[in-house]
């Protein structure tokens, strides 16, 4: 599923009808001349709503080091996403330099201290949907690289202690965290532990960069590859398969190791 | 961390050094006249960038209706967040109306169908950040009560298939769907499924509406407790605890079963 071509070719007659029923309280709005005006004519006024934005090919590294000083400014949601479209905002300008940014700090710590997803990777992923115009093999590939990588693998100006690489071996953020501490011996709410997240951010958002200059170079290519275990895993649980019970591309074994698998009844992978 | 708050109180500095930044690269602008103008004044010309966006009492269950007919258009992320904040758009116009909120497609099937994230919960915790003063403890209450509660518990109109609702003990995609499916007999590509989606976006769109209702009118209040498990596994894993390599929220168990436990040394719990 492609919702941004599905986005481009829709956009104007879903912004039109938009258009009409957001005009309905135009009178109520902070600039309602301007606002009256836009709503005049639905698909000139609202360049926002048709995705993606345009897109400038960016430095990697550049987005890294700035992933990392927007990480101390709003956590690892708010610094990849901020990494990533600022530095886009920074050459375009308008409609980025508008953008409500700071509503990504929600994603910190696998969404608000939860452990869910990883912030870098929520963050990417929202400014890879937004920047290009085919956004699914881009995210699969970074998350794919995230689950893979000993990470991380890039260390911006600033960081505050030597860097432990660690493989997450999945997408969530409390894996993620509960690996490294164990490579590095730190606590997960060490200093070392916060500044090995803010290195993390730069790391992913400077590989999701590097991903969407080589898709917009026409480079592209998956790198990634799912493990043998989960491919086995997924041969029943997922589509077509047997039981068919799952949608997902995480790795498994992250979640279910060997002892719960035999307690179900499967033999050992 | 109330990172709105430090938005209210930082926004105008941060506003006045980005708008400084982004003002390079106006003339290249869609619109450089509008844009110019509102460079030159930061703080006045970008409420966008200060959170939070202002709000309105929603109507919990039209805010249901809206979540499974955005579904239809754009999953469950894109869903949830457009049902919560176009509602509020319909009432209030600007800065609203040229938001992105296609850019939300993302989180479909737990990001990309991923499985990570249930797309309900990031699209309303999207929202809840943008709309909330003080939004962390309504994505808590909102993150427990879907790990709790036998959902979806609200109908929408055109709903295609009989209501089976589960409790998925997890904020995660892949065990929410995996619940389910053994609960309704039914396939996690079924139509079933996804329809049982579409239904849950609508239910979960609405609990948070009614959660910032609660807290605009001064009610908001804790509802769902940490089940006793997560809590014992918190006291050693989570910060101060003799371990402390997790920060997490999550109920423990349904990723970390007594067999794995077993096999780490643990007694049975």
């Amino acid at each position: 599923m492609n919702f941004n071509q599905i986005d481009r070719r829709q956009a104007l007659v879903a912004l039109g009808a938009l258009g009409g029923s957001l005009g309905l309280g135009c009178a109520a709005t902070v600039a309602p001349k301007a606002a009256a005006d836009a709503h005049a004519a639905p698909p000139a006024k609202s360049p926002m709503g048709v995705l993606p934005w345009p897109y400038k090919t960016l430095d990697p590294d550049v987005v890294g080091q700035r992933g990392y000083d927007s990480y101390a400014k709003g956590h690892c949601m708010y610094g990849s996403f901020e990494a990533i479209v600022g530095s886009v905002a920074d050459q375009l300008g308008a409609p980025y330099d508008t953008f409500p940014y700071g509503m990504f700090v929600y994603g910190a710590g696998g969404i608000n201290g939860w452990g869910t997803i990883c912030g870098c990777l929520n963050g990417s992923a929202a400014a890879i949907q937004m920047l290009s115009p085919n956004p699914e093999p881009v995210i699969d590939e970074l998350f794919r690289w995230y689950e893979n990588t000993a990470l991380p693998d890039f260390d911006p100006k600033g960081i505050k202690f030597a860097s432990v690489r660690s493989v997450a071996s999945s997408p969530l953020c409390h894996p993620s965290i509960a690996k490294w501490c164990e490579k590095s011996s730190k606590k997960s709410y060490s200093p070392e532990r916060k500044d090995r997240c803010g290195v993390l951010t730069a790391a992913v958002a400077r590989h999701a960069a590097f991903l969407l200059n080589e898709q917009a170079a026409g480079r592209f290519a998956k790198a990634s590859p799912l493990d043998p275990r989960t491919q086995k895993c997924s041969s029943c649980h997922e589509k077509g398969g047997e039981v068919e019970n799952v949608r997902a591309k995480q790795i498994c074994e992250s979640c279910h190791p060997d002892p719960v698998l035999e307690q179900r009844g499967h033999q050992k992978l």
